[in-house]
């Protein structure tokens, strides 16, 4: 019930409730010492295995590498490991914390990456040193992440980038996605990854409503790392530029506007999409741009009417109204529903529909690393989207479900199956499979991650929660 | 029994039996698909937990950190991770061979921190891309093995440097140590880890000949990183650098000898180590630096006969003769005793006395740790050092059993607890703690990794070697 009128105390009511995990947070943090520990996966059978997994032994399985630098893959875990990189300049709503502060974040994503998807992931939050107080003019450049992660490679099968500062996040992601010296994939999760969720919220909603990909019209409030991203892999789903909108804090993004070109080379991303969208040539406030729009994206500011019940009212009729900013939304369901829109989707998930990141990047990388992929690519991602919306859309779309929730298993190893064929159709995977056979290995990697985790709770490893 | 003195065919069959941990390497690693995962440490209770650990609660678990940075220690695992960061350019025996291929050893250094220590240690073989075949001209300077290490600092709680090449592994070492940015420790396994282990061997096998350190005469070959640091820590203990004798391929160094004045400032420790060994101002090859002294260790070429039978028949009585290099030790142990040492110590697990390193680094690292040392002194290496030992004394030494071996349990708690005692005396402990409260914590975190490993290999979630 997240779409009735709430009076002025149910709303305090929910607010206490979004800051409650805050408390829990401070709490269990200390009180497991972080979340992430590393563990043997080959057998100690008896202090002998040290002969093995170690000197003298071990040299020959480094012999076959040096022979064969492909097999890296086999000999270490390097197939089912990625580093989670950030610099801590733009942590979730926090903003430029550094990398000390954005650790937690990290390894949170490593517990995800773990979990839902059964991939190894180390948390690294990179920095130069500033003492005990923050000194922005020592955060890192975008030319020391790109040699920080490059020198990474030849132990991990791929790269996460995370929360760092724009447009800074832009220069580290393309310039290591083209650079023909690195063979692994490079993901910025605020990017790909939301766009990927985003877009199946987008397919499984239009599939509801009965519209057509390719007719509906959008309007995309905020012009970031994350909504730049969306357009163009809603492109690559089927959605024409020309039929979105775009706005940032100063309006509608049009060809012509000065400080978008003034901008040019600092922000390409948004230079190219002021170019592409936008066919009819609107200009002004974001309630132009939702003028008869299908749907309504925005990830934007964390605040209470962003988005005004104004805007929604005059979208197309059988709208849809994502407000992805957390923990408030850019317009509360409730206000939504009252302007009149039929399908609303938010960031949270204690309400309908939760447009959550932790759908898409474990099952994109395990899909990814099972077949060997050497890059992301945007098809990639909307396979992955349109295997969470077909999940919806098998169990039965309804207004308030048109994205399947993290806890539906079968999800997972589906999606992960779906973006492992879409690389090997692309040509850019190093390992071939059948579909059939794809689906039994990332089933089994998936169900081997929560098995233990779940194994080690009932024996104690992992001690109850206080 | 290796001192008896063996046919040539005996020989043969021991060799062989040397390299059958290769074949078993070859076959295990890709088996399991290296040797080490993640899993979490905390609880999953249901999927709620995520809006604990991950967005939104995590949110806050950042803000405590970003006010006060010491919180990252328990926050985040940094208390309990490490690094082992590699270049690949000195892997084993193996020479530069590169970071893919070296993985393997770094893969297991992570293990034996994990099972051994309790210690959380990621493995990072870095370096540049070169394709197909290794290029030696794109191995990393040591500036870039720096500029790296320093930037993981926000995420780990300490370093450990392997297998890089000399002089390099020295100007990284000394820069990080030095760096006052830098407030954790950085420690090099193959100078301080080696040097912890053969000092405790001498500590051990004096003992047990009923001789003083600060009388003992020590003839040392090979002037690498390993006896480097082995000198100075043994000095650390008690034994004065003037009744040391150190050789290289060209025989005993000396204070005035050519090449090493031209190269003081490539290899400033060879330089300083030629002014303040060697009292006695002797010259020429090994043997005679071996002539009545007390102990021999090499740390030099992996061969047959590269220590004579008459060096060793000239030291003096109940002599101690550590040949370190794997897996053919320098002169094998029936030789030695032929030729009349009392106490022989090699780095092989078939023979007594095993000098090994993983006797160290892994309750070193856990000491060190646990009460948050900002360093590893050469005093904290010698307090690891005398644990050793002690545990052999306690045990009764003899001829063939003057260091213990790795399992013996009761080895690790008890020398991080010394580590970190030391560190605590010292002043670079952040954490204070009392002795038996400390060998509590030590003792519970291995016992918890070994624990864990066990009943993962019972469960199944470890699968037993074919």
């Amino acid at each position: 019930m997240t779409e009735e009128k709430l009076t002025k105390e149910e709303i305090e009511k929910l607010l206490a409730k979004a800051n409650a995990p805050k408390a829990e947070a401070v709490k269990l943090h200390p009180y497991y010492l972080g979340k992430m520990q590393t563990v043997p996966k080959c057998s100690v059978w008896d202090f002998d295995a040290f002969a093995i997994w170690y000197t003298p032994g071990v040299a020959e399985a480094c012999r076959k590498i040096a022979e064969t630098p492909a097999k890296s893959f086999t000999m270490t875990n390097r197939a089912n490991t990625i580093a989670v990189v950030s610099d801590g300049t733009r942590v979730l709503g926090l903003g430029d914390i550094g990398p000390e502060a954005g650790q937690p974040v990290m390894e949170g994503k490593a517990l995800l990456f773990k979990y839902l998807g059964g991939v190894d992931a180390f948390a690294l939050s990179i920095g130069n040193h500033y003492g005990d107080s923050p000194d922005e003019a020592k955060r890192l450049t975008a030319e020391e992440i790109i040699k920080f992660v490059k020198l990474l490679q030849p132990s991990v099968g791929g790269i996460n980038l995370e929360d760092i500062s724009k447009p800074k996040c832009y220069t580290v992601l393309e310039t290591l996605r083209n650079d023909p010296e690195i063979t692994i994939p490079v993901w910025h999760d605020d990017a790909q990854g939301t766009a990927s969720v985003v877009t199946a919220g987008v397919i499984g909603a239009a599939h509801h409503v009965g519209k057509e990909l390719d007719q509906l019209k959008i309007a995309l409030l905020g012009v970031g790392a994350a909504n730049t991203r969306t357009a163009y892999v809603l492109e690559a789903a089927g959605v024409p530029l020309k039929n979105m909108i775009m706005a940032d804090s100063k309006g509608i993004i049009t060809n012509d506007r000065p400080d978008i070109i003034e901008q040019k080379d600092y922000d390409t991303f948004k230079y190219d999409l002021a170019q592409k969208t936008n066919e009819e040539g609107r200009s002004g406030d974001f309630g132009v741009a939702t003028e008869g729009a299908d749907v309504m994206i925005s990830a934007s500011k964390s605040a209470e009417d962003v988005v005004k019940k104004d805007w929604i009212s005059h979208m197309a009729s059988d709208s849809i109204v994502f407000a992805c900013a957390n923990p408030i939304p850019e317009i509360w369901p409730w206000d939504a529903k009252a302007a009149g829109a039929r399908v609303i989707g938010t960031g949270r998930s204690d309400f309908d529909n939760q447009i959550n990141n932790s759908l898409g990047f474990p099952a994109i990388f395990r899909g990814t690393l099972d077949v060997n992929a050497t890059t992301i690519t945007d098809e990639m991602c909307v396979a992955a989207a349109q295997a969470m919306a077909d999940i919806a859309i098998k169990n039965g779309t309804t207004d308030k479900y048109i994205i399947p929730s993290m806890d539906e298993w079968e999800l997972f190893p589906y999606e992960a199956t779906k973006v492992g064929m879409k690389a090997i159709e692309q040509g850019v995977a190093r390992v071939i499979m059948e579909e059939e056979e794809l689906l039994k290995v990332t089933s089994e990697k998936i169900k081997y991650a929560r098995d233990l985790t779940k194994s080690m709770m009932d024996t104690g490893f992992i001690k109850p929660k206080i």
